[in-house]
């Protein structure tokens, strides 16, 4: 079968991890399949290309920015077809634009907007293994582009959707996605499988291994994906559509966001759309509301919360004060020292009382529950932040995650 | 006016040497002129590559190797033009495709076939500054090529003819070509102007400032080319057709050239064609021959002596070895020993007298000539090697070089 294999900046990190990752590809070629490799620029390749620029400059024009980036992913992808070839294989490397792999003109976050597989199709005939600089493409007008953060991890999913690959390995430092933080919950369990939907809820754990886009893409382009590790044979995650899950546990996961803050506020004037009105603002000002909640008194004061990623609080607070300053909002303050704690699973999907355990467990805790939302495979609620560990260690035992 | 500025290796060799190129571009600039600059890798990156390619493989692939390599011009091109739009130019960097630049197929070695410059020349037309990744072209097929040991001259050289550049200024360490090696004579004397003819005759003088196939395309191309130091202000060498020298001296200068080697053969048997084997002999086991001498006893005993690069030495002895086996030669001497002293001006095309003077200089110091050859712009003498500097400073005062 056809495998798409993709190598992160760690593992590619030196000469021996290159040559690592050439001996695992040769394993995979050796059982008879067919391998076309996307590959990352070796660790700190690329944060030492960014200081270059920004040696001269703290705005670099970002063609020229991508230009530069993109070299590193190409330096990878030739290194390892040497060492292919040099083990009897027959290999060739491709540019991003060799790849056909053709994006939007936003220089340094370009978005793939059409693969031309032919070109990797072509000499995948021919028995040959195809290694692909990642995190790179060309726009329309033929000029470099990079695609931002996780790039290549999107490189390797669009390919593999192009190639109609059977799978999609995206290989890192960590050996799969847990059922939660291990540094948290030391009885976290890999987890086999799980959907699309789920590991998208889950993004706080699978933040550090697979970026929600790359997922997205992923369940669009209909590619079954797995996270593994470069440094062992364990097997990965799979990740893929839901019913290509065999069980399908009442809840996957238990997921931490500790970037939140809170925003309340009181004494919002009584008048039609001010909620509209503010979240617009806030939207232009590229603020993400998370949570929303509005409760209405009997005399007419009407409290506003929400809560927004805790590195966008500051442009949060110059929207909110332009609406005190009119006397829209009485009152309004912040609190920084919340977390959400979210239960995932697509098992919810068909039973109830999820939600209830959850609430029933931080009461036996004495756990404040400020804030809470739900959704058809997911239940989130606001605590306070000194609480965290301690909730998604009871949430873990209580959903027996770890067995 | 039109200049192409080319900057090697170490006059690109880090950051700073990064903005003092680009300091000496916007100098340029705001004289007046257009300026297209080709760049080549920060010096030691090429070699670092090199040096991971070799890691996997003492044979690399040689595309492979081409899309390793190319990407150090890139990240020079790419950092020098974000310099550019720093101190307020519109700059932008391109790939040898992006410039236009199409070789053959001859991967590591690949020579410039065409280049198409619309895409400079709009760029240029609308007042960009364009910054060329040098040493790296193209394929017919869309293959990333490069071009070799001073690829870089060749692509400025190359993209000079190709615009139709007034100029093309080569940046190196060194400030220009000198009347013969400073190191031997410390009164050698920087010269103004040279022709292409001379350059090409004085090349063991200007070797490691210029490669030949530079000044040959140079003068095919008919480029006025400049090579001056990125570290001063200094005026450089102006290498130019012969009929725009102003002043034609005599002698322009005088070249050594210490990697010679001599082959003697006596008792070289009689018969038609035996001259014509052996050097067909010597040319297919790709051994450049340089001066021959050929002298026949009344006896019938013929001698044939011939001179060789001293790395091709090896080479030539196994030729020489398969004649003495068959018994068509009797004798073989080699000498190592040896060097070559050459009087290079265009001006002894209309004087006579230069060579004579060349040889009586040589009686003086009672340095034993062993072969000469001569042609219209050049005498070139084969003598002992320890004679070397002797030579040189002798000749070098004759001609009255220091004035």
């Amino acid at each position: 079968m056809l495998i798409v294999q993709k190598f992160g900046g760690t593992s590619v990190g030196d000469l021996e991890r290159i040559q690592n990752v050439a001996n695992r590809i040769s394993k995979t070629l050796n059982e008879g399949n067919d391998v076309v490799a996307v590959v990352s620029a070796m660790s700190g390749e690329t944060n030492k290309l960014v200081g270059y620029a920004e040696h001269f400059s703290k705005t670099p024009m970002r063609a020229e920015v991508d230009m530069l980036l993109s070299s590193g992913e190409r330096v990878t992808a030739s290194l390892l077809s040497i060492a292919l070839n040099e083990m009897g294989h027959n290999a060739l490397s491709m540019s991003g634009r060799a790849a056909g792999i053709i994006t939007d003109d936003v220089h340094t976050k370009a978005r793939i907007e059409n693969i031309d597989p032919q070109y990797i199709h072509a000499e995948v005939k021919r028995g040959r293994v195809v290694v692909v600089a990642g995190f790179q493409g060309v726009s329309e007008s033929g000029k470099i582009t990079t695609l931002g953060r996780g790039g290549s991890d999107l490189s390797a999913v669009a390919l593999a959707g192009a190639l109609g690959a059977e799978l999609c390995e995206i290989y890192t430092d960590v050996d799969g996605i847990y059922t939660t933080d291990p540094r948290i919950e030391p009885h976290a369990k890999k987890l086999n499988e799980i959907s699309y939907d789920e590991m998208l809820e889950l993004a706080s754990l699978g933040a550090k291994v697979l970026q929600n886009r790359s997922v997205e893409m992923a369940k669009k382009l209909n590619v079954n994906l797995v996270t593994r590790s470069s440094f062992s044979d364990a097997e990965g995650t799979l990740i893929t559509k839901e019913e290509n899950i065999m069980e399908k546990p009442l809840v996957s996961g238990i997921a931490l966001d500790r970037n939140q803050a809170r925003i309340s506020m009181s004494g919002v004037i009584d008048r039609p759309g001010i909620a509209s009105d503010i979240f617009s603002a806030l939207s232009e000002a590229e603020v993400n509301i998370d949570m929303i909640i509005q409760t209405s008194s009997k005399e007419g004061n009407t409290s506003i919360d929400f809560t927004v990623p805790s590195n966008e609080l500051i442009d949060a607070k110059d929207v909110v004060k332009k609406f005190i300053d009119n006397d829209e909002i009485k009152e309004v303050s912040y609190d920084e020292g919340i977390c959400k704690v979210s239960i995932v699973g697509v098992g919810m999907k068909s039973h109830t009382g999820v939600a209830a355990k959850a609430f029933k467990t931080m009461a036996v805790e004495s756990i404040n529950i400020n804030m809470i939302s739900t959704s058809e495979i997911k239940v989130s609620m606001v605590i306070d932040e000194k609480y965290a560990e301690l909730a998604v260690r009871s949430l873990h035992a209580i959903y027996e995650l770890e067995k």
